[in-house]
């Protein structure tokens, strides 16, 4: 009865029911704020009434061009205002934006051009060579457009013939085009390809809805204020910046591009810009605090980085030079960070060793993620709140992908149980604040089972001869994987291989203790953090392995 | 051949769809800041922990009790923890909460607990007098449940049989149930009566997902800080204190409650509990100015204020104060303020007078509602940007209502065209910042409060000596504006003005009372409609209403 109640004459119209979508931003501050400014880049100042127009231009001349809905434009560009303008234009043209990250090879792009079936490649200049060796291998060339940022480097464009410039595109287009907009919210806006740890890149698939929660995450969770003057530290293709592509325009804020990220250059977008805002890794945090670049007086810097912990030092000395920094955790396919080391108050009165560390946990989910959770993988069981049962990390919410594209069994797997399973372990703490153990890659699966490379190394660190430990995996015929370990040993030091392995076998599960043992200066960064790409590297190959191992077998 | 590339296998599941509800934000908050104060209330101290507690208990009491998915679940109370604590138990036992206007008599209350068919009845001591008199015409009596506040004045409780009492309710409940959540984010969370221009009052029916998007328009349009300290000064049984009883949840802030609202009892809650936020009808503001009421040195204390436009005197004062008011608009069929006065840059320029006359102005869309228009109620189409060109103030998005409870012609006609109409008349400044010009034609908005002209006008005319009766508002400086009745009589009658305000003061709400009645013959069109404009014109002055009134009395 109550049911029927409120059943009569209320179903959702037009009144009151639109897909969201973030391509909404934009109209909004380009009708109030039509003269602030939307985009610096260099000695250009860009009005949002002018970006909206050019954003409706491309999104016009993208249509008249043959552009269907959900056609996928891919983009290859560094943080240009070109770069932000597809991130509406593309959308607007009811097609869908693929941002490829620059620093792959021209076979991973190519692989991501034929997956993702682009129709159309917009290439900035000083990546012309790479697009070009990539479309080598696509067998149907998307239409090529050139992008001439006033800031690139003189170079090549992209076959001369067959290429159309990004100026001469717009000109085509209306800029008075209203666009095509997504009749189900539902609806994909966004393609971006992560580097999966086997195989091929994988496909994220995002959509209008899950892009607009991303963008008011953003702004809640940091929170942003009205008008950010935002940096663009952050490469556009991560994901679409987090989604700040989207969540900078609703804040009606100012997009400051930047081409390569050096701490000068981020000095000098500081002092000529009035930025409060970026998001950075803990490596260009790094360099800041390397530079001493300091915040002109009187204002603070908002900064939110991700992707591993901020190393206490580095924290500390950017805090001195001015930056306020969140620590964030994010993932391709969560579209953005959901998860923040969001402080307590009663962090203020640690100790600075104290508050470093819970300032490395990578937090607790955001008001706007409507789950997280770290549990057994297996069962889907929370672990308890101990800091030293490891888990899954799982996440689950509005701004979670919709899947992989064309990957059905990859989608499935990846959201079996009702969760996203990130693949990255991590304990709870007694607070419920949750820090990754081991990232995904880190995780050694052999014949079946879970290898955390952390465990091996903190027992490879109890051998009084080992200064520096790192385990990574080593592919194997018959197991997958197997552990192999790299060691620094300390001075005057020189155990055998076999003795470090014995060492081992004695106090951890056999399966879990490394096969092969390389001593060797580790590879580290300038952080100190040790470099495990280049060991997994090494371990990939057994050539290098030898190469490594002879010498110091030599020196016995 | 693309759509079917982004069909394959990314339907929505559990792990990237959730039905959007602000009942999400209790969770997140009571995990991540469990020791944090959510709630003020005197001397008492309620953690975030213990308030999810309560809520659940609530919950989980109702369900017991026998309410269903649906069910209506009124609360007739001022801003005490209790009624915070309704707006997320009652949803979270799958029920609609039904928040009355304590400040209506027990014709208007009786009506809306039989036309909302209110299982549960939660009553505050200080009006069980109204409930009382109110449950006399209602046939179905719900289960009563007294509210005994601990700030409320003794007085007696609402029968003394057949009621629970609030506390042993919850004792009932269990502290862990989890709740009866929305399957569909389209499921009606709220049920608010606004007092409609014609007739009865109007059941505004709001859904999780619109209040859940309304919460986060709110966060993003003031835009709120972590943890802000909001004092309860709007009632929350005005739109759910436009949603600020879940944005503030969302932010992890603190509510400090307010039974009565007096500016010093303002000025003692920024003094005691450091409030730095707060939503207040001009009126509030007025008294703050007149009393002096200083933010305390270093601080700044954000209002929102809605209803009628700020006075320039009255913003100037407390702007000197320490107090900064954003000046924004709503109405509760859009379940909040999605429409402000955000200022640009420009206006800092301004001399005094122009910018509180740009500041007057009820503003621009938020980014978070979709669409905003004043266009001709006729044809659709939107009127001239020219300052002078009235046409009805329109909105659309996701955060308005679902219609009006029962009354789907009502809800048609409101959404006719595909836009929700306000009934307000405006303009559109140069500028694209809109102005209301006429109210909708027959409210008075007096001391925050809506009276329905028609309402007031349907009394009169049960008086035996009135012909015809207009209602339009006056200005008043305390409360805004008050009403102001123009009464043709019939033939012979003469009463005085003091018995036709004392008919009424017997019949209805107070403040729902004309404070003058001017007997005059009723200037109407060729078609016999009243003029109410004319009206409005001789109620604005009292000069006007002099000449008007004093033939009239000396003819007496």
């Amino acid at each position: 009865m109550s049911q029927s109640m409120f059943a009569q004459g209320l179903m959702p119209s037009p009144a009151n029911h639109e897909p969201l979508t973030p391509l909404s931003f934009l109209d909004r501050t380009a009708d109030v704020f039509p003269d602030r400014v939307a985009i610096v880049h260099g000695d250009m100042r860009q009005s949002w009434c002018e970006t909206r127009k050019r954003c409706r231009r491309l999104a016009s001349a993208l249509v008249r061009r043959g552009v269907k809905p959900l056609d996928v434009v891919a983009v290859l560009a560094p943080n240009t205002p070109a770069m932000l303008e597809a991130h509406f234009g593309v959308p607007l043209a009811g097609a869908v934006i693929n941002a490829i990250n620059v620093r792959l090879d021209a076979d991973a792009v190519s692989f991501i051009l034929r997956h993702g079936e682009a129709k159309v490649l917009l290439v900035d200049r000083e990546f012309a060579s790479l697009a070009a060796a990539a479309l080598e291998t696509v067998p149907h060339r998307p239409l090529v457009v050139d992008i001439a940022d006033a800031l690139a480097p003189t170079g090549p464009t992209v076959g001369a013939h067959d290429c159309e410039a990004y100026e001469a595109l717009l000109a085509e287009g209306d800029e008075d085009f209203e666009g095509v907009w997504p009749e189900d919210e539902q609806a994909p806006i966004a393609l971006n390809y992560t580097s999966g740890t086997t195989g091929d890149p994988k496909g994220v698939v995002a959509s209008h809805r899950g892009t607009f929660m991303m963008s008011v995450l953003q702004m809640t969770n940091w929170p942003l204020p009205r008008h950010p003057t935002y940096l663009w530290v952050l490469p556009m293709f991560h994901a679409n910046g987090w989604c700040f592509t989207w969540a900078i325009s609703a804040a009606a804020g100012t997009h400051v591009c930047l081409r390569k990220v050096a701490p000068a250059q981020v000095a000098q977008a500081l002092d000529r810009h009035g930025v409060d805002h970026f998001c950075a890794a803990p490596t260009v945090m790094a360099g800041l605090a390397a530079e001493r670049v300091q915040v002109p007086a009187g204002r603070t810097v908002r900064v939110l980085t991700a992707g591993s912990p901020p190393p206490a030092t580095v924290l500390q000395a950017v805090t001195e030079l001015g930056f306020s920094v969140d620590h964030v955790y994010g993932i391709t396919e969560a579209l953005g960070t959901p998860v923040s080391c969001v402080p307590q108050t009663t962090w203020a009165q640690m100790d600075a060793d104290a508050r470093a560390r819970v300032q490395a946990r990578q937090g607790v989910r955001a008001a706007l993620l409507e789950g997280l959770q770290v549990a057994d993988p297996e069962t889907g069981v929370p672990v308890p709140r101990d800091g030293r049962t490891p888990g899954e990390l799982m996440l689950r919410g509005n701004s979670i992908m919709k899947g992989y594209l064309k990957n059905p069994q990859a989608t499935a797997r990846a959201f079996e149980g009702g969760w996203f399973r990130t693949g990255d372990v991590a304990v709870v703490h007694p607070d419920g604040y949750f820090q990754i153990v081991d990232r995904s890659k880190d995780v050694i699966i052999s014949g079946g089972e879970n290898i955390s490379s952390v465990e091996v190394e903190d027992l490879l660190h109890a051998h009084a001869a080992v200064l520096h430990a790192a385990v990574v995996a080593m592919p194997d015929d018959k197991w997958g994987e197997v552990p192999c370990a790299f060691i620094e040993l300390r001075p005057g030091r020189h155990p055998a291989e076999e003795e470090i392995i014995a060492f081992a076998r004695e106090r951890m599960a056999h399966f879990k203790c490394p096969r092969r043992v390389v001593f060797t200066e580790l590879p580290k960064t300038g952080t100190g953090k040790i470099q495990k790409f280049k060991l997994r590297e090494i371990a990939g190959s057994q050539a290098a392995i030898t190469r490594l191992a002879e010498p110091a077998r030599s020196g016995e």
